[in-house]
């Protein structure tokens, strides 16, 4: 007398969860130094000290009303001000306070947007392989369908043919996720803007837009300078969902948004609807001391040097070897091609080092690995010559 | 394009909304305290001072990733535990952080639970009049219908006799929320003890159980000694979605819970589907640094001291006014009858004394008016003469 669906989704890990846990159960065994993790994206780099200056400034001036009381659902006046001036500085765009809806992180602000178009049970929604998995759970949950473009393997791009064939009319959105996990690639201002062409003919073939769903949590960790395109200045129905959880190293503590642009067609009803899809999943507000914290630290960078360095030595050293990977610009993750062709297989055998890669099928490249390097370089270092002997097992 | 349900419910305000926005306008035009608004459910009572003092402890000591990383989906095992022993202290229970799931507040325990339970879309969850408006919504978002028991509107127990009729196979559920919003009456365990024999008798000859939902935000908030007693203890088939909004006055900080005791029927696979449920809905944990503090914090009372002196000043005065009222013994609400049986009207012709009152019309009682005094005692006591001119107008 429950739900089928939900007690599969509480009682099925995800494959991360399961090598996750595997870890800690081996660690207990065989110690903790000589389990080399690299399953999950729990940030490793602290929180910038300003986080916490911000924090036991809040809580030691401010009433309690101000700091722990009811925001609006949409969030406290001055922390989306201060988001939509910071945001106006670095893309140069025209955004208020009426743009943002602070969420409990990016999976409500995804689950929030996805329930406010859905409309019918024919809704699709497009995901670009390598994607992360739980936007099949999030779409299915809110009521639509999940469709798959499958990977430019290649170089982990859009493949715009296999994107044409997935669109027909039920299509309400592509979801896109640059810097992406798991490949660690970030699309380019031209596949931005072929996708943005695509994406504008469809809509007027359709009569009715095709939106572009931007998960952008890995936005500010990108290396080497690269540019990651600012999606609303080359596609006006963009709605962005953003999280500070890696940004900002504070994945535990659930705050993000969504931001709807005016550019939107019918703007108001698309945030309101956002707004009614978040009350109907039982948002009241976004955690309130957070929300003031971020305030205060909208333009604070996080310290990359850590995963700039990993992310080189990694990549520079799994090629040497022999191994094949797109050169990952962003995000902490790399996705390599699974020597021999089956993921799951080279997961299992890397298994019997103590060595924990993610196999890419529920990212949809069932021929990749993804490995996630936020970790302690030395745990790196100590397992590069694992990785040697595993390419030749 | 979007989804009419969603659209409807970001773009019209509850009532309680209304009134506590028409307040803030007016208050622009006529000053700050001249508006006498007792609209809404936000504590006016700081939260305790150990709050603070944990946050800042746990700032100061620990590391970030102790403080902000992710927890389970569950929650953090040591405030769970903490959680755990309390309630085995307080109640005699025998509960463990397996019971536990930690949610962002009472509203997404109760949707996960919803979620979890809601296998068809003929599933039915019973609310009893007076109830939390929200409830409709919940259920309706859930996938289910939403099943209203008229009220016993002379001592706001419950109707048992409507409660029979209602139950059918298709009930899944029984919401209970007691203290209760927006009536303040705290259910008996006379009142208990004959829910729980109806329902043991229902689920036998359906076959199936009928589980209570006992969402219970206000369950420390109780005035003159009076007992709220713990429903598990007599019905095994009680889920309770918890918050500590109002008991810590943290209400903007989204964090409360979902317990299921072992006694629940196929306890395994209503947890799991609890997970689910949230996790389908973009729980991925409740706020880290809260969590944490509720840990150091579960022990913690709040001072009651203004709600109860509130509560005798304006029970006393009203009543001796000629306005009818049941007694509330709990919450921070007063739910009497509107005079002229229109509570609409009556609550209309309040708004010209600028005297903001909820109409019962959305808590499933239209002739009746709720009244928050969870305000600053002296609010009251200059309201004191509108609401006596009132009843003459």
């Amino acid at each position: 007398m429950v739900s089928e669906k939900m007690l599969g989704l509480g009682s099925r890990r995800s494959c991360i969860r399961e090598l996750f846990e595997f870890g800690r159960q081996r660690a207990e065994i065989v110690g903790r130094e000589n389990i080399f993790d690299f399953s999950i994206g729990n940030p490793s780099t602290p929180a910038p000290e300003e986080v916490k200056k911000a924090a036991i400034e809040i809580l030691e001036t401010e009433s309690s009303d101000a700091i722990h009381g009811y925001t609006s659902a949409s969030g406290n006046d001055q922390t989306r001000d201060a988001i939509a001036s910071s945001l106006n500085r670095r893309f140069g765009m025209d955004f208020t306070r009426k743009n943002l809806f602070i969420t409990c992180g990016a999976a409500p602000a995804l689950t929030a947007t996805l329930k406010a178009l859905t409309y019918s049970p024919e809704c699709e929604y497009i995901a670009i392989a390598p994607f992360f998995p739980e936007y099949r759970c999030f779409v299915e949950v809110s009521g639509g369908k999940l469709v798959v473009v499958p990977a430019d393997t290649d170089k982990f791009q859009i493949d715009f043919d296999e994107l044409k064939k997935a669109i027909n009319k039920n299509t309400q959105a592509v979801i896109i996720n640059s810097p992406n996990n798991p490949s660690g690639v970030v699309y380019t201002e031209d596949t931005i803007k072929k996708l943005s062409d695509i994406l504008r003919a469809k809509s007027e073939e359709l009569g009715h837009p095709v939106f572009i769903i931007a998960d952008e949590p890995y936005r500010e960790l990108v290396y080497g300078g690269v540019d990651v395109p600012y999606i609303p200045k080359f596609y006006n129905n963009t709605i962005i969902c953003y999280s500070y959880s890696k940004s900002l190293s504070l994945p535990g503590e659930r705050i993000g948004y969504v931001l709807v642009p005016n550019s939107v067609d019918d703007f108001t009803s698309i945030y309101n609807a956002v707004m009614g899809g978040a009350r109907g999943l039982g948002h009241v507000c976004a955690p309130s001391l957070m929300q003031k914290i971020i305030g205060k630290c909208v333009d604070v960078k996080p310290d990359l040097t850590v995963y700039e360095r990993n992310r080189n030595l990694l990549y520079d050293s799994l090629t040497k070897m022999g191994y094949k990977c797109a050169k990952p610009d962003g995000a902490f993750y790399l996705f390599m091609e699974a020597p021999g062709g089956d993921a799951a297989a080279f997961s299992e055998k890397a298994k019997t080092l103590d060595l924990l890669i993610v196999p890419g099928a529920d990212f949809g490249c069932p021929g990749h690995i993804r490995i996630s390097y936020c970790v302690p370089t030395d745990r790196i270092e100590r397992a590069l010559p694992l990785f040697e002997k595993l390419i030749k097992m």
